[in-house]
């Protein structure tokens, strides 16, 4: 166990395989010198990587749309192996296969405390919240690798109960570590129940898993929105309606076609800041999303935002959106009472009983996102493909150990 | 119209079908009275029933359970479409199609404008709560019957958004009066959400309606107990797992087989006072099943107890249980922290959420419980049967509006 | 009773008190037509006033920032006697005191009966939820006059139990109707709890209310920002303590000399869209509030606002305030994972508890917004006071019911 | 640092002052064992304690009432200094002054990461749930000793900002540990708000604090029931109302002279199995509490059961009380629909909000529960007069650290 291979970002569009240092249980020590802790990691384990996928957040550090800078390890999607273990870790053993909440979190602050992992207080010098391989999070080590550094363990780490189980199921397993739970997170605080009518803007991964998501909240229709055919298509193999956000009727009209009224009950932002207006040439509009939403919920309804804004985007258009301020239509949203829900997922809320989900046979993730294993010495091919639109998520197998389909 | 059939309990182990007055816009005199309400109820309509169900707490009068008088009038599951209204009904017209949720509420007191309509301190003189056709509740009469007045009318009724579309799904549709919202806030207040282990007690109608909201609700694995094997049979329709309160295994022990832990994350308790113990020759213990899931729930769990306890039970074995009172093994629930959650569905809470499910295909609760229908004239077939234990939910259809399967 | 003196608008700064007709149990015409109600109206009453405040709202008609038109009749705080009601009034008397919860619902829609009466559907033509004496509202004459029509008045009005006590603490219980509501809404959306930490942004009577909300529910800290010294005392008078915007110091320095960190737990904006900028010389800015709340509030916090953002602001510096589009920092907000929490109160909410607490001594909030009695025929000079930044709270006696002090 | 002096269980009546070994940073060998823990402790610190209390469960086990052995330790309400700490506690400072919640918790099981710190999974190997000093709890030792051993340090404890402020303030902050949590825990859980009504049975320090916290939640009135005229007396000094169970009327007539009504919003059990009948001479039953406060809390009201129900009490008068079986009125309390709320209170749910409003001067509980400061050997008098019925709360001091008042 000499080195670990790892996906490393170059340069805006390229991404390289490169050989690093084995990983230590060490935390890093911007972290520990910043936060008061040791740098020994009494609390951390050495995972060999099972799976790893490539995330549409790791895209906005590729596309050049962040300070990310040349040789920035990526991946935090990851589902690996206790091979290692510190002395304080006393609920796993070597062997066990584990899901890692893509949000680093130390399980002893208030936030953590309360359940809000997202914005643990403690592994990030720069802000509340955290995450493996990301710009400006710390400098913890990405899991695009055949192995990655877990801290505070016991906590994080969602052990599955059966070894073997797990390898069978682990193409829906794997995406336990951010996009299932995020999607989810993002039906969860819109108001999804039993006979809900919902909207989900964007059909990309977390889109489509928040599209699953709401179905099994419970909804009575789930409609998905985008302008990638193919990413449409995706969403009607589960159940879904659609919407195309190119064509020339508006949303509006497209929703009162299926429902009969063209207002849902509760609706999904899976976009985010980089999202571009309605019809065929809109180009970029930051708010564009935020803006539709509001116009196509009900008064009362909820409004789940798990689509990433920024706080800085040296790559927007204009002053404002470069500093994340956008032009948001809230008069609108006062007057039909919404309420906004926003912020990375806190996945730990929400792992365990989606596994259970996964393992008893009722949900089937990998299929919904139409997952596809790649080596990772072609993690630069999946982060081409995905870009240009390919209504795949792609995971990465570093280690071989994902079973042949 | 000058006159109404109409189901009326005569005696212990008989109910008669007979001709009354055609109602009238009226609330009881005994209810006006004692609220100081008006006898006039400009609030009310007359509704002509397109279906109505023999439910399980109707057999409690007809057993000779309670202190019904003869003559009772009988029915609370009601479905009908509007043939009259008072001068205040403002948002329902001639030939609209209705649920009528069992619970009578006036929507203007403090429990019903809190969403708590099972609790409505302006309908019943003898206490919180009130229903058609039940003794101690007013006097209201019941809606086993070609017509029924319903009053604050406006409040109570879920209209349903096409008169074709509502006798087409009438079947499933029939069952938002009581079992279906009964059944889901027997789950919805055990707890269970994505990914619960829950066990149901009782495979009755109830029970079978909170197995398949549980799967609604998105629970991994759900296990329904009874003694009836037809019933039984009928929970594995749908894909629950079933456990033999019968058998000479413990229930822990059954449950263990099919989970690997003998606990469940939530427990509904579909029964009630009547229940009967553990094995073959139990007889009748009315704490039982609330013992049981107290022990079978793991601490932190919840537990919904929609099975109906009462205040009076003349029936009873002892002095203790005539007046309510049972041997509640309430130190094994405080040393795992369990919340207890009783009392009748407040059915407006949940009544649209379940209807959108129907209309949209999502659910199929008529199958589920295995909806038989009965003209009125074999109503007191349908309570014998249903009283022998048949694995069958009886459907009135009074007008024979019920189409043809 | 042949006439009614009421309060109504003229010009931008120009309020009157003209002679209308005596109310009748009528919904106005362009309501009953657009929602299929009948025009009588047997579920109203009509109410001899009692004691109708001066709100800030109305000012944002009165200086002309809507499109009110001369006419318009004003007052949604409303306390009066009931002297007359429809045949389906059935749970109040003639000479029962009552407080009038400032937004008008049916009782009998899906938002109404979930308890969203701030959106009622069916009493506004124009969008969800209405007022009296209001523009684009639907006609409803307004309750700053010596009688008003209330409907659906069963569901809509809070009695006081005893009248007497009610006529003896009218000034505390006249601020149930909007304001009292209204700012612990704000607050108890914030998730202002035991311990918090809050910041309520204005010291206007809402912000004030919000401040004494806050303190209700539990609050550690309550800190004030204004830029009015009059207001900010009198936010000091129970127990608050202040910032002022106008200073050169930022907001955040002067939170982090109180509480020695620079973020709250909570926030609450009550001050709206006619914002201003920090510092002497800011001007107008509709967006300041929102941004620098989001900037004060540590991640997880939440974020009320009660404070009113509208679709249109004929008003406005710029094109996108006009119709409501703001420069929101929400890229900051979703970093924090907050959540904001937007509309009007549903005061049917809050009423009765907070009448409790008046009642039995716990809360006084008219000393807490330094509540004034005028006479109907002064209510010009409320307005002029009011508008000028008096910190007071104008409560108009219209009947001279309200004793002296 | 050769000893440690700790206050031990003898016999039925009799505690006393021992000697024990000065603790180390290790488990209980038999939790290790079970649980698969390391012994070596580098989770853990040593506090030297700043202030212990005695706790009315500490009387059950010293008045014989549960399996307890001679040699038992004890002690459960701690406040330390921390003066040692193993090699994976990162976020705490030797000297740091802290609140130990009395129950012990992991920190990394389901229920800790869900907040239910009473049921945690990993630290008794007889059931969930665990606390210091307690008999079938795992063998932790107790802490009403001069040093005690903490576990899993940086999750449990609750670090006060300035030791100066800590040491001011410490006669309130000690009751941090169980009672101002545990009575609050009983009020938030029978949701008391903003203008409820509520009736706290128990006038013991849980139920002293139980009223406390009601308050602090808002109440309009809290009723305080006991039979001890100096804890009632007690109760009156802040500000609530009292009745005394042992006069000739009911209950429900004492509390309808004080309300007009003789039903509450809300009740809190505060006394648990050692409940005793109404009137003079009614003895001990077991469920008095429990079918009391069903009866006196209206239809829709909640119920909080923070006082200690147990799975076996040797002591008690009746083959079923003896396995925690009672008879409970359930029968009532489903005609009500009420939820009943049963268990050990998760104390870090609640103690950091708790200490802000005492650090803010917003919560005086040490006046409330009328604490009185004993040394360590005085402990044994300290047990009998509480024993006896003395309206105090006793706090040992074995280092001498608490400041003379």
């Amino acid at each position: 166990m000499s080195g670990n291979k790892i996906v490393v970002y170059k340069e805006p569009g390229v991404v390289a395989v490169e050989d690093h240092d084995y990983p230590k249980l060490e935390v890093p020590a911007e972290v520990a010198e910043a936060m008061g802790m040791t740098r020994k990691a009494d609390h951390a384990v050495i995972l060999r990587t099972v799976s790893t996928n490539i995330c549409g957040s790791d895209q906005h550090m590729v596309r050049g749309r962040t300070d990310a800078p040349p040789g920035q390890t990526l991946g935090h999607e990851i589902t690996g192996e206790v091979v290692e273990k510190g002395s304080d870790v006393q609920f796993l053993e070597i062997g066990d296969i584990c899901s890692v909440p893509f949000n680093i979190a130390c399980g002893r602050c208030r936030n953590c405390r309360e359940g809000q992992t997202g914005i643990c207080t403690n592994v990030n010098p720069a802000r509340a919240g955290s995450a493996y391989g990301y710009v400006d999070m710390g400098g913890w080590e990405g899991g695009q690798a055949e192995f990655v550094m877990v801290p505070f363990a016991d906590f994080n780490l969602l052990k599955f109960p059966d070894r073997d189980q797990a390898l069978e199921k682990i193409l829906d397993l794997t995406m336990l570590s951010d996009i299932f739970p995020t999607g989810y997170h993002g039906a969860y605080t819109a108001g999804v129940t039993t006979g809900s009518t919902v909207y989900v803007a964007g059909a990309g991964p977390v889109g489509l898993a928040a599209a699953y998501a709401a179905n099994l909240l419970g909804a009575a229709v789930v409609i998905v929105g985008d302008l990638n055919a193919d990413r449409l298509a995706q969403a009607r193999s589960f159940g879904c309606e659609t919407v195309d956000v190119s064509a020339d009727a508006t949303l509006e009209d497209q929703i009162g076609q299926i429902l009969g009224t063209n207002e849902v009950d509760c609706a999904v932002d899976a976009v985010g800041f980089e999202a571009t207006g309605h019809g065929a040439d809109a180009g970029e509009q930051p708010a564009a999303v935020l803006n539709s939403i509001m116009s196509l919920t009900r008064a009362g309804g909820g409004l789940g935002i798990p689509g990433l804004y920024v706080t800085g985007d040296p790559g927007a258009g204009d002053d404002d959106a470069k500093q994340g301020t956008l032009k948001v239509r809230l008069g609108l949203g006062w007057a039909k009472s919404h309420s906004l829900h926003t912020g990375q997922c806190p996945v730990l809320k929400y792992n365990r009983g989606l596994m259970m989900s996964i393992l008893h046979d009722k949900a089937h993730i990998a299929d919904a996102v139409n997952a596809e294993v790649l080596t990772l010495d072609d993690a630069p091919r999946g982060y081409q493909e995905f870009d240009a639109g390919a209504a795949k998520k792609y995971v990465l197998n570093p280690n071989g150990l994902i079973p042949a389909a």
